[in-house]
């Protein structure tokens, strides 16, 4: 049976991978994905799958390869760490898919989700994404960077949590500093800021700093950068954003009613 | 051993929970949590776990009574659908463990993420989030209107995808139109827009429509209400947000290789 399955791995422990993902995972032919993604998943793999890795580069011509195989007739698992539809290899695959005149019927495609970096390194802080936020990658070798400027702009302007993915390698290394620049127009130095780094691998490291401190050095493609917003604030080693602005004890009994009724979707 | 563990249930599906929050989960003495909630782990609850049903109402004292059963020197879980962290009960639990000057040891706190509602939401959709998003609660029980408005002028203008987390109830059935109308002064009346219902459930139901045809009405406090940015397109029943602006084929190979290296954290 002609099925493509886009498998989420999560942040790199493999207890951090959804039970559905790992489930789907086991029933295909083929699995392709970047080295360091197919080197996560080889203790849950099968002796029987073949494994296609991927060269660097064109994401596009990985996800041509696993709509080719699919398309031939083989059930194919794409694999990518964090969650394959945030910043990964989801899209690539649909735009193929459409490129190919795609009917929605064959091959098959499932989308397994899976926590992404901003949530592996949200649950080590403790509460930082309480309220309202944003994510940003600051890769612009896809994207223009006055789209990513607007962003930063606007994300700043809005008092968003902030997550950056992709802030920086040793190519790209200017653009986390003009990111700190443009937030600081609209957030105080004090802002709390962590650098996380390998979450729930051996050697995850999480580092506490400010907007103002915040010394883009420290940070590399293996991290993520996590910014709260003008509520958030440091409790010991975590980071807590609370869920209102307002936060009295005295909300009315209807008013709290509806609250807890609507927390049953809240999450 | 006093320990509080944050355990995210997922969307509902408990094979779209993690292994390491299931097994956390049945560590301990105690469990609490809004019913909806116990009722979603019954399935996996341990015999000898007590269980403590929250009321509607204030989040703040379910909170005060986690920490309490902890302090008390009980291990106890508090439960959550979705992600914990996002919109949940992280956050009042951790400004309750401020409160009573929680010296970040004793009880050890532990947090366990999931899949949140958007991303149950964007794997049924297909890839709704490759590229930059937001996500907005539209409750103003504890957030002043005039904060979330702002949100909504500067998601729009930044033109990211946006995903509504408590859009609407009986009681709050204004808020929804009047982030509609602040989107379209800023986005095509044409962007796609997905409705989801108790995604991974049973009763699981997706309708598609656009901005300008979004019927509020058809939106209830068990709903997820997601809106694409300017390049968001349809595919059938999927919906795509491409990962770049440009998306060109003939990117050049340093920074297709740069690229290829970066999609290591890229999600």
């Amino acid at each position: 049976m002609s099925k493509l399955i886009l498998v989420s791995i999560g942040p790199g422990d493999l207890n951090f991978m959804l039970p559905a993902a790992r489930e789907a995972l086991a029933s295909v032919d083929v699995v392709i994905g970047y080295r360091f993604y197919l080197d996560q998943i080889e203790p849950i793999r099968q002796a029987h799958q073949k494994v296609e890795v991927s060269q660097l580069g064109s994401e596009i011509a990985r996800a041509e390869r696993a709509v080719e195989i699919a398309m031939n007739g083989q059930s194919v698992a794409m694999v990518s760490s964090g969650d394959i539809g945030i910043y990964a290899m989801a899209s690539p695959i649909f735009d193929t898919l459409m490129e190919h005149n795609w009917d929605g019927v064959s091959p098959e495609v499932v989308v397994y989700p899976g926590v992404s970096a901003i949530q592996g390194t949200a649950a080590r802080l403790g509460a930082p994404l309480g309220h309202d936020f944003c994510t940003i990658s600051l890769s612009n070798l896809l994207t223009p960077w006055t789209v990513i400027e607007r962003r930063l702009e606007a994300g700043a302007w809005g008092d968003f949590v902030i997550g950056f993915y992709n802030p920086r390698s040793q190519r790209r290394d200017w653009q986390l500093q003009k990111a700190k620049e443009i937030l600081l127009k609209h957030r105080s130095a004090e802002t709390p800021v962590a650098i996380s780094r390998n979450v729930t691998r051996e050697d995850e490291k999480i580092t506490l700093t400010t907007l103002g401190d915040l010394d883009v050095t420290m940070v590399d493609m293996f991290s993520m950068v996590l910014v709260g917003n003008s509520q958030t604030y440091r409790l010991g080693d975590h980071l807590v954003t609370p869920r209102g602005y307002l936060y009295e004890e005295d909300v009315s009994d209807s008013a709290a009613n509806d609250f807890g009724r609507n927390a049953a979707t809240s999450s």
